[in-house]
């Protein structure tokens, strides 16, 4: 038993409490993108700063709607609990629903949520905290493809590649499936492991056991964590690539950020980064490359981000696209 | 707080319990190798088919001998503590020794363990489990020299070379410690952190804690860990080379081996071997270079170790040793 196997069952009711500002509900934002068919409502209390756009209920408005699971997708300071978020969880066990949440604290260290969760028998779900013994990484080459989001730094929209690779290739009637390695995958894809949350031997078993062995047509689209030159996250980045054994990569980049995020490190060259990422990838896939670059070009104007996306396709000769701006499909098409 | 900060208090009495074979001593035979005038005795029940060359005491007559604290140095299928190895411990604890182990379950996981330490107020230490909070890695160049083992593979040997590096190092009279990232090397240190047992993202941050900063002419010689090249462990090796911020690296080599720990992949070549964690290295250190090799040639006759140190010196014009057969003086002389 893994954390690959949990199931977080839609219709999702968010909840955001009263969070003081939209970059708080970033999580349920995400959540809310991709799978606004399965979000029924928003739970906001009277101080609530972010919107998620969809209809504002109470708790049992929500399951009344027919919600599956109460999704905790905001963040509070130091990801703790408050104990006025508690009577709408409790609320939420005894009407029936799940609860799953993205807090840095377990929702069963709150002793109501947990009595709860116990009496009424349902399940709760903290996604950052990976469950069940996990194998070490073996290495051994497995069936199926698979490709891998690599970046130049972290938070350069790795994720968002992920989810529009495996949506176009499942538009293509491609046997595909995204998996998910960090909290608003998680939530979105209703499974998978937070990578960077696995004590640190576990870290390729994690991505051998999120990936699994698959008919040899089937794509695992893997959501890539931090970056081989991340100064702190390599090493989650590092045990990714070798328990993903990626067939391909691609690169996501940010072409206005100057320093990596949180350090004081510059930006690695993207040649370099290609190069790197492909050499420790070949160490479980000799036959690993990489596929194409996708750029994040949103803080550029619309001529500049064109032009951008052109430097980079001529300097480095592959497929190159912004996933908002021009879609994936370039990316592919380079798989066909 | 971190566990970096854990102090096992020398001397110690060495508890082997009912071991079925020496092998399952392993840890206790490295404690007594590097520290014999600290190893008061041994704790053998009557089936202990292990023996580590010490006074066989009772816990009593060791704590009367000096004893500070009973060092649980054996492992024992599932690394959980058998029943009847508890009133050993708690008799220990009731005595004013402290109680460190190396097993996977911790010792407060056991009911009359927790019980009598919180009574007595004597200390638990579990080597293997990290305490503490560790702050991520920032890879800001902090002062003060540190050497880091690396390796073709796993137990290839770099806890004894780095022991060894230390050790010569102090004999010249330099200011030097050793630190310890597994649980032998942590018994022998005193203290450390068993970094394959953090959170992944906490790898490089743990090794930051380590080896904090120190006099511009001090050295860390820092314990390795598995090898970039290894499927299972690569995620844990990088995030130690970056937190480390080595000037120098040692790779650690063992001549015999076909096939890497536990998986199916060959031994990498060395020359690739030091070209990527070198590279790896300067992503924190661009100063970064491998001072020389060592080889575990424990396998080989006298000749023929002799022949294989020269061959691998000649081929990668390196100070190539056996610290065992050799030293290590020729790895230090390369520091000078």
């Amino acid at each position: 038993m893994s954390a690959a196997n949990i199931e977080i069952r839609a219709p999702y009711l968010m909840f955001l409490g009263d969070v003081h500002d939209q970059l708080a509900a970033k999580t349920a934002t995400g959540v809310v993108h991709w799978r606004r068919d399965d979000c029924i409502g928003q739970v906001r209390f009277p101080d609530c700063k972010a919107d998620l756009g969809l209809s504002d209920m109470s708790v049992a408005e929500g399951r009344q709607a027919g919600a599956a699971t109460l999704v905790i997708g905001a963040v509070n300071p130091g990801g703790v609990l408050p104990d006025h978020w508690v009577a709408a969880i409790v609320e939420s066990l005894e009407s029936g629903m799940d609860v799953a949440s993205g807090l840095h604290m377990r929702l069963a260290a709150q002793p109501q949520v947990a009595e709860a969760a116990q009496r009424t028998g349902r399940a709760l779900f903290d996604v950052r905290h990976p469950t069940g013994n996990l194998p070490t990484g073996k290495g051994t080459k497995r069936p199926g493809k698979r490709l891998l989001t690599v970046g130049t730094d972290c938070s350069v929209g790795k994720m968002y590649t992920s989810l529009a690779i495996a949506a176009e290739m499942q538009a293509r009637g491609w046997k595909a499936d995204f998996r998910a390695t960090g909290q608003t995958g998680i939530f979105i894809a209703g499974s998978g492991i937070s990578v960077d949350a696995v004590v640190a031997d576990f870290i390729s078993g994690a991505a051998e056991v999120l990936g699994p062995a698959n008919d040899p047509d089937h794509w695992d689209v893997m959501e890539g964590q931090g970056s081989l030159f991340h100064p702190s996250f390599a090493g989650v980045t590092m045990g990714l690539i070798h328990g993903s054994q990626p067939d391909a990569l691609v690169l996501c980049h940010e072409p206005t950020r100057r320093k990596m995020r949180n350090v004081e490190h510059p930006i690695p060259a993207i040649d370099a980064c290609i190069r790197g990422h492909v050499e420790a990838a070949r160490l479980t896939n000799p036959d690993a490359r990489c596929v194409g670059i996708a750029v994040n070009t949103s803080a550029l104007p619309e001529a500049e981000a064109a032009d951008c996306l052109k430097m980079i396709a001529d300097q480095h000769g592959l497929p190159t696209v912004d996933p908002v701006r021009t879609g994936v499909a370039a990316l592919v098409d380079a798989l066909a």
